[in-house]
């Protein structure tokens, strides 16, 4: 699947994700982007932990989708995550995703995010998927 | 800071977390209700990750908060966790966190998040916290 | 498999484990005894990051084999692990294990790493194990 | 600190270090190799888990040393570790760290741990060290 396909599907089949914005997706990589808004910001300014989290989680996600095709049902198992710097004030963030395994039953990759323009990271993840028979 | 002087803070200080409960807090510990709404479901009917990692996250830093008093600007510096089971359909989610370390510039917990009603743990989850200096 | 059968198995199929000492092995738990010696120990006088490492992992694979029985290939594919506090000089670690989950392909569970004869822990983990097929 | 510096320190300040060799250290980066020995290997001929828990435990440490100098007090807090391949048998370890925050009281990295002459990682790291004050 290439990005366009990808932004499709999340759309439809993933609605919670819609706002994210699939910018790339090539051989075990994918880029996203998410235009921060009001709803997303905690005290202080900063970006919540749970929407970065989410962000993190759709890019290994749509890394995953665009190597093996459409699979609702993939879930997380594992996730672990690092919050190293308040993201930059009206700043869309920026996730690279990189796939490090693609096995039959799990995958597993890491994901950076900065804050657009810059390139100190503000937070970085590493997830494991399940992925279903089948 | 007892349950209901938490929940007025998470209500004033944090909307994004004031649909969470805090049903107790006590020495090191603190239990959290997630009233499930669609909001929070994904396809296949689980409750999202996002969401679960927010529960934790509230868990552990009301656990801080009942502790320390309210410091707004405590963060999320690392968390962890494990996604194990499905949630029941329709069942509110119970985070229960506990303090494992309260030092004077990092805390660290764990909370373990389980279907309303239901002994298996839906997910485990473990947070560091830094706390500002005074 | 109880105490004395999980010890033999380690003496014999998991040499590098041969110091650790399984005290307790109930339903879904395990309590490991490690007799520190001088080669565990850092600079400061703290045990070293993979002996603990090490200890967390063996509890959670003598937790795993108490139930499924003696399968050597289980391996371990995450784990995530807090040190928080420096071991007491001269005391022996006491690593309590819980199995949180312990499914067809996967187990996970969580650990706490104390001094023998103190309350506080020393570290946590929690550690994902593979099971291989029958 | 250089590689050579680092090597030297490694020595006689970090003896259980000793078999590890510091290849190279960059801004903000470091290679480690370690030569695999009979010490280190499991049933079935994989390295063991606290083997490669202790070499990104070392790349990280080399990549802080090499930015702030010697410094034998910075410890690790928190650890999170995917073992996803395994090792090629009778090849040395490669770990490349990378420095992603370098504040005055902690320090965040990567790192991937490769076979000698494979581009597959066979395990992925990330870790925090807590700095100790001047």
């Amino acid at each position: 699947m290439d990005a366009a396909a990808l932004n499709r599907f999340l759309k439809t089949d993933f609605p919670q994700a819609a706002h994210f914005v699939v910018e790339d997706a090539s051989a075990m990589s994918a880029r996203i982007r998410l235009p921060v808004s009001q709803d997303d910001l905690r005290p202080g300014g900063t970006v919540s932990g749970p929407t970065m989290f989410g962000l993190a989680d759709v890019a290994i996600y749509v890394a995953v989708l665009a190597m093996i095709g459409p699979v609702a049902l993939a879930v997380t198992t594992n996730a672990s995550i690092d919050f190293m710097r308040k993201p930059q004030a009206g700043r869309d963030l920026i996730a690279e995703a990189r796939l490090l395994k693609l096995g039959r039953v799990l995958a597993v990759g890491d994901v950076l995010i900065r804050s657009d323009g810059s390139d100190a990271p503000v937070a970085r993840a590493s997830l494991t998927y399940s992925i279903p028979p089948k």
